[in-house]
């Protein structure tokens, strides 16, 4: 068996694992999750106590259901929590009370559009109660008196986040987050930490890494609130760039990457720059305060280079926030080629960014490093001369005498690739030999913040 | 009488009791026509001896004109001030002399190009005297001995102007100006300042005002320049916008805004938002280093980002500065039209600008507020779905998510609203709310200035 | 004889001296070049002894070449230092042996594109030694014994370089370099510094210079080096423009300008403003890493903004380092066009900088200066009306009252140019003028270096 073929078995096996555990934002479900994603990632797992303001927000009780099923007049069950964690909305509170149909109406959610569909629904922040069921069966419910009986509980416990960091030359850091509360959703939910498995292992296995890489795994929204309170500022001085991954399989055959909030960060720089000149392709999506966990990050308090790569978009296909969502809607496939496109981007955004010229006075003199043909022969464009001093490598030279002249600290490699027409990808050989020699090492790169808003101390 | 009657008939009123002052730079004819507009707008008149220093220039004693009067050979009148303040060149000393026509013509002002026109015509800053006459009366002037006889007289006195201030919920102020020292012209004199009448009563009524209006009424340049010399310090600190007013009557539909010496100062960038983005239709003029007295308010030591509003300009119409200007031309309707899109644009220029966050780290919790549905139900875009859930605030979540996200001070409402396709006007509700909320307060905005011209101490 | 005629009969002189001798980059052919340049330019001739280090480099001894010669089996002479300087290798270690063909092989170079021409070789670097002859020979050279003599020396001496600097109003200085080390190449080495005669000559006779002016001639790559090792701080402190001279010769109509590493410097806005304003034409291209000396001036660490002037460019001709460059391809007429185009090109630099108004508080009051006519009367434009006061200068006086509103030291004469569609020619008058009543002085300008590079103490 390939490495192809064990990175699908062992995705494959972790899905199933994960696909039927009852998760919501806190919980047993979480860490059970959790737990599962540890076997491919070092994870460190906190906990926030329930109760603990995190900026704006409050972190909720954790929720623990044990059974919810909605059962008619004539004694069939319409809506069960053992066929289906989408069958009672998420956070529901207990009930145990018979109802009319009129009377029950108010706490039935389905999906008109799509008859034959169990819509996902949560009421995480006001207490309700509530079943989700196919528009159908909700237009066949016979008349009569019904009995909902949901057995749930909230307690004082803590809200689970996992992160794990793989340290490279540079304590920059790059983020890698993603989110892990839906129950029962494939692209929507299992995607992104799929990914994220992936992606840890194959940067664990570079040679060499320039910056430190951060993989988070949090509840969505809340999650990344309470990373944001106790990590916050670190990110803040140290985060060079960073993705949130989510909806990576499916159908879509391309990549679509959303921008972080500045728009052209180095990282939206570098995924524009594949785009424009190497065979890889995205698709584009304008920063908005509406999305995944970015809306965190790329709050203007923290106001991190963050961006989000998607394949196949939530909002974008029907199956989003309902029981289409499936494993076989998703696919076990995309997400290992959405693994090799984000490492792909991750190389670059590595090679792209800013160095410095150690020998900035002047050339340096190439020729006593053998990096310059000592004999100047107007010979060169003809091959090899009758003097045997060929100069196949002049355009090696150029590309370093380019990447030496702009390597001040200001100028991107994409930059300076750009200017030449040229890709970073086919940099990476001269950067390689230049870095050998001494003659360049990587820039230190802190992003700009808005200095409009300080830290609160008290929060961190 | 309805309101816009009510102004009609104020406005005609105010222009009959100017017309016929004999003003000038100085004198009892500006301070004359000061208490008019008194009527409407508390002006606080104050004054600069003759003879004081302002930067280059020096005040000049006031023009006390009593008679003017060139009588010809046959005993006819040929140009009287009586009949016309035109008639006399503005600033004329006296004279008293009998002179063959040959000796007069130096003295004697026409328009070739308007033969029945009587031009406009001054000189302030070198002693001379002169008539003004239509060419072709002119042309038929009998040969003999004519009187020139102009009774005037230069008087140590005083250069006035009128000031009132609008308090706001900011100090940082906006800056209506306008000129009034040209006798018996219409559009380019007397609609300036009637419709900074109109304007101070409307914005006076506004139920709030974020920024401090200052209404200013000099002669000008002279006046501008005696403005600056004594508050020109205090606008340079405060000054976030302005404009200057002239020409806001006659046949053109369409407002002609001249931009500030910067060209994107968020007062330029509200007007072409307006154009781009609403019915709001403007000509566009660029900054010249002619025209009005934002020559002054934008000379380099002071930059201030004024702008100017005109409807009929200067230059561009053949009465300019002759006596066809006349209230027939000017019309009255337009100036409050004028006043009602200049009205539009300070709205726009209050809501258009930068603000700040009140909770940037993480986004708000909308729903704790009332901004934001409590259960996430997919149903959206169906309308109501049967769980009585509707969504049909999710654009005014979503307008209010990007508002709260790139509020940090620096990105103004018009960059965000046109990053969303999107108008300033449309945000009014959103912003609204999120002020009723405390989630957004104004952010304070100083423009840039020069560093290289410190004010000089003495001058204030 | 005409100043043109006179000219063109001193450069030719100048030519004849020069194309004889044999140069290297350090030895007495350089510093006899040097000698006949003195005739023309004040040169002071400094030297850095051989084994110095500058920067990554050393200094290399000097090479001493008396006699070289290619002898064949035949006794005929293949190759002979006595015909032409291109015969033997620049930098020719000593050999004297009988080898064959087959030995003698890898130290022959030749032009296979063309045959009938022999290349300019050298190895300044590496120990070597050969001999340059056309191909079609080297096809025809009979089997046998050779005879390779070549009777050079290196010893500890110096290299030398030569610099002469005419004096301005200012000392902000503007660099002009040419390299002088190439023998027998006529376009690609003596015309730079027969131009460059030119030009001091020509700059020596103007009324005024605003900026300080520095000639320096000298040997390339590594005399460019030697001298900023030993003035590069004062150039990185001083220089606010530069141009290395090359290749000014040849059949090309139109001069080619290589823009400074920072591609929008005043220099290039000045270049490119000729080229769309008025009725100069250039050739533009983008700065490169590869080049002449603007390599080492334009290196990270010293980032001075020197572009590269050219005409038939280096590397664009087949004649380029090899026996076709001659006087008869660069001619001798095309060194004054490219002189008089530099000229140009240098006093629009002077002009179309930064300028401060003096008086930036409210206009200047122009009258009091005679710079503006005391009566106001709208008969401008129809030329002199019956008063007798014509307004044929209000253009002038426009022209000057934008030169002083946009004068605040952040707006360069050709910026406001351009705002008004005008060229910086046509702002010559105004500039003078206002210079002449002390309205207007020019404002000092350093460029902006990168702050990653501090320049090292121990170098200078």
């Amino acid at each position: 068996m390939g490495d192809g073929e064990r990175e699908l078995s062992r995705l494959e096996s972790r899905f199933e694992a994960l696909w039927p555990i009852p998760r919501s934002i806190t919980g047993p479900g979480f860490r059970e999750s959790l737990e599962i994603l540890r076997k491919d990632v070092p994870l460190d797992v906190e906990g926030v106590p329930s109760g603990t303001e995190v900026f704006d927000w409050e972190i909720p009780p954790e929720w623990r259901i044990r059974e919810a099923r909605l059962t008619g007049p004539d004694g069939d069950v319409y809506a069960d929590f053992d066929e289906t964690n989408l069958a009672v909305v998420n956070y529901s509170e207990s009930v145990d009370e018979r109802r009319t149909l009129d009377e029950l109406d108010p706490h039935l959610h389905t999906l008109p559009r799509l008859p034959d569909t169990t819509p996902y629904v949560t009421s995480y922040y006001e207490r309700d109660w509530g079943f989700c069921l196919p528009h159908e069966t909700y237009e066949s419910l016979p008349e009569g008196e019904y009995h909902a009986y949901i057995d749930s509980e909230f307690v004082d416990g803590e809200l689970n986040y996992g992160h794990a960091v793989l340290e490279g030359e540079s304590d920059r850091e790059v983020l890698l987050s993603t989110y892990l509360c839906h129950p029962s959703l494939a692209n929507n939910e299992l995607s992104g930490p799929l990914v994220l498995t992936s992606l840890y292992r194959r940067l664990r296995d570079w040679d060499r890494r320039k910056f430190t890489y951060r993989f988070v795994v949090v509840p969505e929204t809340i999650g990344s609130l309470a990373y944001l309170s106790r990590y916050g500022a670190h990110l803040r001085e140290n985060v060079v760039g960073g993705l949130v991954l989510t909806c990576l399989g499916g159908p879509n055959d391309t990549l679509s990457y959303k921008r972080t909030r500045r728009g052209n960060a180095l990282l939206d720089e570098v995924v524009r720059h594949l785009d424009e000149y190497t065979d890889a392709e995205f698709r584009f999506r304008p920063f908005d305060a509406t999305g995944s966990d970015e809306r965190q990050y790329c709050s203007p308090g923290f106001d991190l280079p963050v961006g989000q790569f998607a394949r196949t978009v939530y909002d974008e296909y029907e199956g989003y926030h309902n029981s289409r969502d499936t494993k076989s809607f998703m696919g076990i496939a995309p997400l290992v080629e959405s693994a090799e496109t984000i490492e792909r981007v991750l190389r670059n955004f590595e090679r792209g960014g800013y160095y410095l010229n150690q020998n900035p006075y002047g050339e340096p003199m190439m020729s006593k490093r053998d990096l310059y043909p000592t004999v100047n022969d107007p010979a060169e464009g003809d091959g090899v001369g009758p003097d045997g001093y060929a100069d196949g490598d002049r355009d090696l030279v150029t590309d370093m005498m380019r990447l030496l002249n702009y390597s001040d600290g200001s100028h991107s490699v994409v930059e300076i690739a750009e200017q030449y027409d040229a890709s970073v990808e086919t940099l990476a050989g001269p950067i390689d030999r230049l870095r050998e020699v001494g003659l360049l090492e990587p820039a230190d790169y802190t992003p700009d913040h808005s200095d409009r808003f300080e830290l609160p101390a008290e929060e961190f």
